[in-house]
């Protein structure tokens, strides 16, 4: 039987070089095209969109039993609470159908196949809450450096709890939305009252996100052995920031307005079953936290991010290159953490890494560190220099696993600054 | 015509005296039945739960045109996203089937009139988004004086913004579901390590919260004179909170498990029409805010609110009577400030007071407060004494309005504390 995982699996559709979606990787999305704007489901393959819906109609799943109103959705929640068992074969068959031996559906492909060109990729995921984690120890220590203490840069509670907040899932958008430059109140000089304006310390947050595929009950706990049943798999995310306005008015209670007014994420949702050969193991931990935090084997993944700046002229700059595999406290301890008081999963939830730092400063994953608070300008190829984000600027976040020729990637999460109202 | 919100209307219907629910209230909740487990909407007169989807059905909403899903629902979401306007003539009609002149349906009333103790009362609103303020100056004070300084109690942004934060909605309950003592890490000693095990300082807090009934677009603000388009109604919540957890999790991103565990919310929503006889104006506020935050005429309501603690035995007390009239910001000012950044909002968003505290120690709207940090334990009728609330115990919040003999009420929001796991 053919397993999607399979490395030296090729198919018969064409795959460019370096494509971040070979056969192996199959991830799921949302899409609608112009000709029928009802959102369905899909799967990627090197430029191609595969319309999941039409294939089903065309009852290659047919043994694996599906409701019919799993493809044609306007979310995969309804494929990820089937399981990712489920799931797995679901890929599994799509490797079968479209590795180079099977001309099975060869002939029909122009009824599910889209250029990636010709079609709107939809949000992926029904959110249902979003939580955010703060879990790269380089990037609270810079934070932490830069506004409190160098000498005592983390908090007491950071290397003993994976430290979260709830985030807002309204204004969490697909890739390619633009973003409205938010207003709000700053206090720039400490002595004088607040004012209000647009901020002027716009930033990205290179993250990555989770999503829930298997829902718990209010009381329920999921351990750190169990929480990979309940993890689907993963995007990419920009948590947009804006500073001014963050530093005025999180405290006591965290972030809010700073942070709600749009966050970015990549269309296709990748498994974590086709990230399985990119396992690594993490930082040491050190003090070894808890015990309902401790976990076996190794839980970090390997996969590298960068983000880029585009100017509205075009000019281009990649500004940061970091690694998933930097985080200090794994996704599977996240959940454990955010379930141990017994706050029940659904299937839709998200949640995000927080800002993924590494140790060098160009891998730093917003614009606040790499720009040290502004004190060091980032030059961009066209003369200019950035401290914060540009109106007319695009943020583009990226990523890929890659290992022995195999290359699992998410695509990107990109988001243009207009100008606010 | 009938109007609803009519003093004078009297129905047919049984009200006893003292009832939160006469004629002029008709709050819109979800309940199912034994017989018939399908949820749908209802309304309340007195002791009784009237079916609308019945009432729908035998035709007597005919002129007003609705779709037929908006009853047969779990929510009441399409029935709001349908308008104030639209819920106000439907709150006339059922006005006018029910006072006492009216004899169009009373024959049939087996079809669609339960006695209260005979339904379910479910979740009334598919809540996307909750936001959590934090409004009390009181509340704010009182918490700044026992874990900051009392010569500076509200922190610097306090005056100057209704400061929020986002909570979980996956674990928002109804009244009557018990809650589950959360586990979690504590510090109790600042020269240890932190320890794991069951919250020792559970507590309520007393919170109203309001439903938004009219969506935005992502980067839309609404302004403190349009916010009541976009409010539908409002409901009890408390706010169950670990403080201990919280002490040691809040910083810097603000309280996450020691608040996402559960929180209760009353079954009815109770629209601001129905509240508008109870306008009042809210405190003084100085310094005088920002433009965007500033409104005309009395944007507060007079509603009393109280919470009772009854021991697993049977002892009840009632250990705080507070008001909604002692908000510093108010729900306008709360969704102007909450969309001036874009952030948009959804049909079902919620957004909670924060709690209620009064001028008063007997108005205080937590045990944190009322017994000062555990230094001032409130006697209970069974001779046992309270700092914070104990396993079998159940915390009952309740509000009412009350003016020239009318009096509209919310019902209750209660919980029953069950041990930890």
């Amino acid at each position: 039987m053919i397993q999607a995982n399979d490395p030296s699996l090729k198919t018969w559709l064409e795959v460019p070089e370096g494509s971040d979606f070979p056969i192996q990787n199959l991830p799921f999305g949302v899409f609608r095209t112009q000709s029928n704007p009802a959102p369905r489901l899909c799967t990627a393959i090197g430029d191609y969109v595969i319309d999941l819906s039409v294939l089903n109609f065309l009852s290659v799943f047919d043994e694996l039993d599906f409701p019919p109103e799993v493809f044609l959705s306007s979310s995969i929640n309804n494929l990820m609470a089937l399981g990712r068992p489920k799931a797995l074969q679901l890929r599994n068959r799509l490797a079968d159908l479209f590795h180079e031996g099977n001309t099975e559906i060869r002939d029909s492909a122009w009824h599910y196949l889209h250029p990636v060109e010709k079609v709107e990729l939809l949000l992926p995921v029904q959110i249902g809450d979003y939580t955010d984690f703060y879990s790269s120890i380089e990037h609270a220590t810079n934070v932490g450096s830069m506004f409190r203490d160098p000498a005592n840069a983390l908090l007491p509670n950071w290397r003993h709890l994976p430290v979260g907040y709830h985030g807002r899932a309204s204004s969490i958008v697909v890739s390619g939305t633009p973003i409205r430059r938010p207003k709000g109140q700053t206090r720039p000089k400490d002595e004088e009252p607040p004012v209000f304006g647009p901020s002027r310390q716009l930033d990205f947050e290179l993250e990555t996100a989770f999503v829930i595929g298997k829902e718990t009950a209010l009381g329920q706990s999921v351990s750190t052995s169990e929480a990979e049943d309940h993890i689907f798999g993963m995007l990419l995310f920009n948590d947009w920031s804006a500073r001014d306005i963050q530093k005025w008015e999180y405290v006591p209670l965290g972030p809010f307005l700073s942070k709600n007014f749009g966050s970015t994420v990549s269309p296709w949702v990748v498994t974590l079953d086709a990230l399985e050969p990119f396992r690594v193991k993490g930082p040491e931990q050190e003090p070894s936290p808890l015990p309902y935090l401790q976990f076996q084997g190794k839980k970090n993944y390997d996969i590298r991010l960068e983000v880029a700046i585009r100017t509205a002229a075009g000019a281009e700059k990649t500004v940061c290159r970091s690694n998933f595999q930097y985080m200090y406290w794994n996704m599977c301890q996240q959940l454990a953490h955010h379930t141990v008081n017994g706050c029940n999963l659904r299937v839709g939830d998200l949640c995000a890494s927080g800002t993924i730092s590494g140790p060098t400063p160009d891998s730093y994953g917003s614009m606040l560190e790499l720009a040290w608070k502004g004190t060091r300008p980032i030059d961009m190829p066209d003369g200019s220099i950035r401290t914060f984000i540009q109106d007319g600027d695009t943020v583009i976040v990226k990523g890929f696993a890659e290992k022995d020729g195999l290359r699992i990637g998410f695509g990107e999460a990109k988001g243009e600054v207009l100008p606010a109202f």
